[in-house]
């Protein structure tokens, strides 16, 4: 589909590109780079790409297709060492998980010709890295772009069917209601899950062992999402810190309000609560968001030890 | 191991443990009993055991071991009525997901010469019914008892011997310590979930349907615990009052805290949660209570659309 590509970031997105990319054959040429020589050799170890560089100046150059796949915080400086070598013509685009703060950042580097289109593959895992990322991690997915005002209808439409060909479906919307949408359905959980990892680490009337103990019993489903990696959260509440910060007001005054029932012993309203969440997570199924199996399926892949206790 | 055992509620737990006694032949004759002539029908359908009845005292006369699994707070009304009719040398024991409730509400029942020996198996899903259970939910999972000072160790061991029966592992604790562990490892995940499903749902600026469409970015990890049983969990709320008080206090005092690193932007004091989280993750896994596969092996199970995204 395109000459050259431009991988720069080689974590568990930029890799799982590289291999659809290379299963797919969508380039002629695929460039890697990375900022350290470490990860940079381990790319190259498993033959990620075709040419290997810790320059991302030297991967960009040249190349029709260039896509950012480095914590949020670290796109403007990238966007600024490449932009003026970037060629005429040539889609830049990225995955960060956040948009605003990433077309501030990465907007003002990019020359004129040059086809600025941000997007977020709605695709990962808790893990990162090279060794992380795999072909299909993009498929049937969704794959959402905040395009510019000016962006060509060409350019987006080329850039779609390159996501098309990952695997991905896609999806536009302007960069605001994109990062209101993701601080609810993905930084928020995240945020909470890692809160309430860190308050059980924090106690001291119940052991750090008895809590892995028991963990079954319902801590343990957000210990996934806790596990993710800490440069790209910490990149992630920095950059869409509005949108975050208005869905925790939300969530602790709602919080705050479920405590009062508890003290006061308001058990309608608790089960109305209770009640109505049981609905969202029907929808999630029927959608195809989710499996119904109990346990989300451990039983099936686990040893049977690995069920879900309450 | 019994001549008779009473099951005095047959939902997830009870229809799990008689399956489990069937398959271990543990009874001679297996009563059930429930409240509704519809669940009692349906266990009958499902061939649960060996007579039915919506009344629990003629389930539990003549019972060697009578089994109470029904939500927390309807506990002291069934050891009312079933307190009478225990036979001398009988062994009453529970499975409620609280303690020192379920003590204060059936021990004042029990007439001298019947063995109470209050109980919790750690093991359960999110789904209710005679129809959810399983043989082998108990298996590898923990039981928690809370002996009261003059339990008998005889007694106490015969009903060890029936749980590692049915495939469990066997703690004792204190009923103070097991609700505050509990508050921690269980009720306060599922209260969160709850409550975060709760804030999504009530949205103006994101719809209902972008929420569901992208739950798979994270939301979705929490929809599983939010679809939990509304009345069991009524009544957790209601019945583990002040540990769950206690253990809500610090959650958010803890992410009261972490807001503020987000709107001062401290991103080292992000970083440094973020990871430490990690690794209780990782001592999770290594303990046996998780599988490793990224997104909780929801791809091997699951077609590919099932996978994480964030
Ligand atoms: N993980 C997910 O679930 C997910 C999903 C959708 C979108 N995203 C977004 O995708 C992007 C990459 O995430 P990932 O999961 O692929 O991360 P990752 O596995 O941790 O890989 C990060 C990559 O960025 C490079 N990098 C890190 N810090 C850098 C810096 N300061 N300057 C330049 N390069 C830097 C790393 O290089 P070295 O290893 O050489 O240091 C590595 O190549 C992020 O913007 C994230 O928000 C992530
Ligand atoms: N679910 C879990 O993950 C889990 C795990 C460990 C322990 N537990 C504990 O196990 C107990 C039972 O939970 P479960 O999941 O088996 O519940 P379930 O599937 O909802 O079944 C509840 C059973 O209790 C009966 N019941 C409900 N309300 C009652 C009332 N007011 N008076 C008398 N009987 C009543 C129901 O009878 P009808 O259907 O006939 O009305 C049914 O037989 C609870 O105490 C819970 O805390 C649950």
């Amino acid at each position: 589909m395109f000459e050259k590509i431009a991988l720069i970031g080689i974590g568990l997105i930029g890799s799982s590109l590289a291999r659809v990319i290379r299963c797919e054959n969508l380039a002629g040429h695929l460039a890697i780079s990375t900022r350290s020589a470490d990860t940079l050799k381990r790319a190259e170890q498993l033959k990620l790409g075709d040419s290997y560089t810790t320059d991302p100046v030297e991967a960009a150059r040249n190349a029709d297709l260039v896509i950012v796949s480095v914590p949020v915080g670290a796109s403007g400086a990238v966007a600024e060492a490449i932009g003026p070598v970037l060629k005429k013509g040539a889609i830049l685009t990225d995955v960060g998980s956040t948009k605003a703060s990433v077309i501030a950042q990465m907007a003002p580097h990019v020359s004129q010709g040059v086809h600025f289109i941000p997007g977020h593959p709605l695709a990962g895992t808790e893990k990162s890295g090279p060794d992380a990322g795999f072909p299909d991690l993009f498929k049937n997915r969704w794959c959402i772009f905040t395009p510019l005002p000016d962006t060509e209808p060409a350019a987006l439409e080329r850039l779609s069917e390159f996501w098309r060909r990952c695997g991905a479906n896609i999806d536009t919307m302007d960069p605001a209601h994109h990062d209101m949408t993701l601080a609810i359905v993905s930084h928020l959980p995240h945020i909470i899950a890692y809160n309430i990892v860190g308050t059980a680490d924090d106690l001291e009337a119940v052991t750090k062992s008895e809590v892995i103990k028991y963990s079954a019993s319902g801590f343990r489903d957000f210990t996934r999402l806790a596990a993710s990696d800490p440069t790209m959260w910490r990149d992630v509440c920095l950059h869409n810190k509005d949108a975050i910060l208005e869905m925790l007001a939300r969530f602790s005054e709602d919080l705050a309000s479920l405590q009062r029932a508890i003290r006061w012993g308001d058990g309608d309203k608790l089960f109305d609560l209770f009640t109505r969440t049981r609905a969202v997570r029907r929808s999630i199924i029927e959608a195809g968001q989710d499996i119904d199996a109990p346990d989300f399926g451990r039983q099936a892949v686990g040893s049977p030890e690995k069920k879900t206790a309450e």
